[in-house]
């Protein structure tokens, strides 16, 4: 057995409840200066002030000491929405975008999401495992370790299956803790571009029970929106998905107030994801569905469009998580520094809430509560050490990487 | 003599002109695809297409070659408003800001800037120059080759002259070029807070011309704002100061209209700064004034203030150049990715136009248009390669370091 102490520590983490951190509890983060914890196998053992573990030590010695150096640490970032399994970059779209043209005319252009889902089709599977990699290294150096990645850029069932397993590759070959979502309902591919239904029924009868069959996804997302999933279709393959025993989530009202929300705290979806345009209706029916609000400020920063009303839902009752949407599209960030950063200076989040919003909500909204999100013990050691005094750091030096270390089951792994 | 050759670039740069790149000039930059250049002794001896180089390169035999694997190559970052002179952060101190701590409390809990003037008049020069040294090496890493730094933290003649010192020795011990800038009105010492005309009378009568003697800063910069030097007193300082000599900045209408701007188109002032709540007549004035606009939206952001007018400034034909303002306080970011990204997402620059800005614009805010700012023969062989296909990957990659690897004279320094 590996015994580690790390000490020298300014510790701040949430604290696990029975639920998400909703309302007042998601601005709670507990601090211990001076702080300590044991790690055992990879899990902490125990935590907290040098003085408090004085006890807690006693009869243990540790085999190795670190010594922090009195930097901040908090638990690893949870991303908890990312799209991070493609074969391309986007960015001559992205200058398009930037120069005025719509989006139909860079779809004409050969952009948009169909020209990944072109591209990871042709990908082989050892190329999407090597690109999608490099995406979670460079996660991995802002501090993500733990990450969840959809499927959705194959819209057949071969290529979503085959994303799948890649995704479930990244789990195992790289350092970081991945959790699986299939999402076929990521849009309407090309050859049923005259027959959306098809392709929902597709979803249902082939698509969604040989995910299940193959057994790497834990949820299905569906992106509810004009021109994409109305809400009757959505809540069609949702409920088809809960059937086979996935969770529940939505991409809902990210541009229009469609009712996607609303779906989400009708069906209790896990996590409702974007919701740049959820009416107050909307913001309701997540909090009394216990649903997660999972938040994604890098994306309405790149694509130049108001945030989410974080405050109203937080005010409500919502637990707001934080995410990147790392995709090659509308956000090629893997940062949930800058994520943190932009909750905290432009959607006016508290440190406190963004940091709960960044790993335990983050964790609940893809079901890794037992394991990450906070430092507690029973929790895997997964911890960033802060070049800072406080996780407002992560603010106070927007833009930047204040980052000293990431480690994983107490490994030193950036 | 050393001979280098740089190919299979994709070369992006402004053009030097006779003057800043103002209205539609701010937008032009020139594209060399398949791009090569050629580096005599640290400087640039020719550059072009590789069709177009291949004549230049006739009789030339290079003494070593290096590929850039088609990475987009544009000018080192010039940063021409920094105070990356001080002895500690304060972190602290911003976590009060964000959490609705008034700035009078700040400094009654021994915050705001005249901590920072403590901390730096008791710092050694060695101290201070190990602190600083740092900023640089990260602003480094970030991609800028040409830095302007303030003194104003001493607000005594005996600890400017220290920093200004510091400043000299940050310019021969980095790899950077660093440009000196006197500010001992940066803010009215507590020892003169009952009498502001006495600092100002100390300013002109000792400061400046020991400074000017010092002969480390070219310019001098005054902060002109309601509670710290009125447009009047602004007025004798910079007089003052160009009688010795020195080239003329202001801090101007960075929270109040008080009509700085204005008084920088009558100086005809190199540049003026901040600029947040600038009228239209004070832009009109420094178009008329021939003055460069320093933008410094991480500020903006980091004091969730609205952004300066950049496209009103760049329609009115103000030139317009971004800089960090690293400064303990309002701003601890070195980065230029970040700024540029903000002028492209949150100020619709269009990734051409922050270019300029952040090159060759900057450059000429500083005097350093004739070795810095673009890539063209004879200028030093200052440059980055990024991440990417062209400059906006700096926008498209918001909140990373998309950057591959920095070089100032031909020599890489990341």
């Amino acid at each position: 057995m590996s015994v580690k102490l790390f000490k020298n520590a300014r510790i701040y983490t949430p604290r696990m409840g029975g639920a998400p951190a909703a309302g007042r509890e998601q601005g709670k983060v507990s601090e211990f200066r001076d702080g300590c914890f044991l790690v055992e196998n990879g899990r902490i053992a125990a935590l907290g002030t040098r003085q408090e573990m004085g006890n807690a030590l006693k009869g243990k010695s540790a085999d190795k000491e670190f010594d922090l150096e009195g930097a901040a640490v908090i638990p690893g970032f949870v991303d908890p929405h990312t799209h991070a399994c493609f074969a391309a970059t986007r960015e001559s779209e992205f200058s398009m975008r930037l120069a005025g043209v719509s989006y139909l005319d860079i779809l004409k252009a050969g952009g948009g999401i169909l020209s990944s889902v072109k591209k990871v089709r042709a990908a082989s599977e050892d190329e999407l495992f090597r690109f999608s990699r490099e995406l979670l290294s460079n996660a991995l150096r802002y501090g993500t370790t733990t990450i969840e990645i959809k499927s959705g850029y194959g819209l057949d069932v071969e290529t979503e299956l085959k994303m799948l397993r890649v995704i479930e590759r990244l789990g195992k070959d790289t350092p970081q803790s991945v959790v699986a979502t299939f999402m076929g309902a990521h849009a309407v591919p090309e050859e049923y571009k005259s027959n959306p239904d098809g392709y929902v029924a597709l979803l249902t009868d082939e698509m969604l029970p040989s995910a299940a069959r193959q057994g790497v996804a834990k949820f299905c997302d569906v992106f509810c929106e004009e021109g994409v999933f109305s809400v009757e279709q959505s809540r069609k393959i949702l409920n088809r998905a809960r059937e086979l025993g996935f969770g529940l989530k939505i991409h809902a009202d990210e541009v229009n107030d469609l009712g996607g929300a609303a779906l989400a705290g009708e069906l209790r979806a896990v996590s409702a994801e974007h919701l740049l345009a959820a009416s107050d209706a909307g913001i309701t029916a997540l909090a009394e569905g216990g649903t997660v609000a999972v938040l994604l400020p890098a994306t309405a920063y790149s694509l130049k469009k108001p945030f989410a009303r974080a405050r109203v839902m937080i005010e409500r009752g919502v637990p707001v998580a934080l995410a990147t949407d790392l995709n090659p599209g509308s956000c090629f960030c893997p940062s949930m520094p800058f994520v943190f950063s932009l909750a905290v200076m432009l959607m006016n989040l508290t440190p406190e809430e963004a940091l709960v919003g960044a790993t335990l909500n983050a964790a609940w909204a893809i079901g890794a509560e037992k394991e990450a999100g906070s430092l507690e013990p029973g929790k895997r050691a997964d911890f960033a050490a802060l070049d800072g005094d406080s996780p407002a750091v992560l603010a106070y030096a927007s833009g930047t990487r204040p980052i000293r270390s990431v480690w994983i089951a107490g490994e030193r792994v950036d």
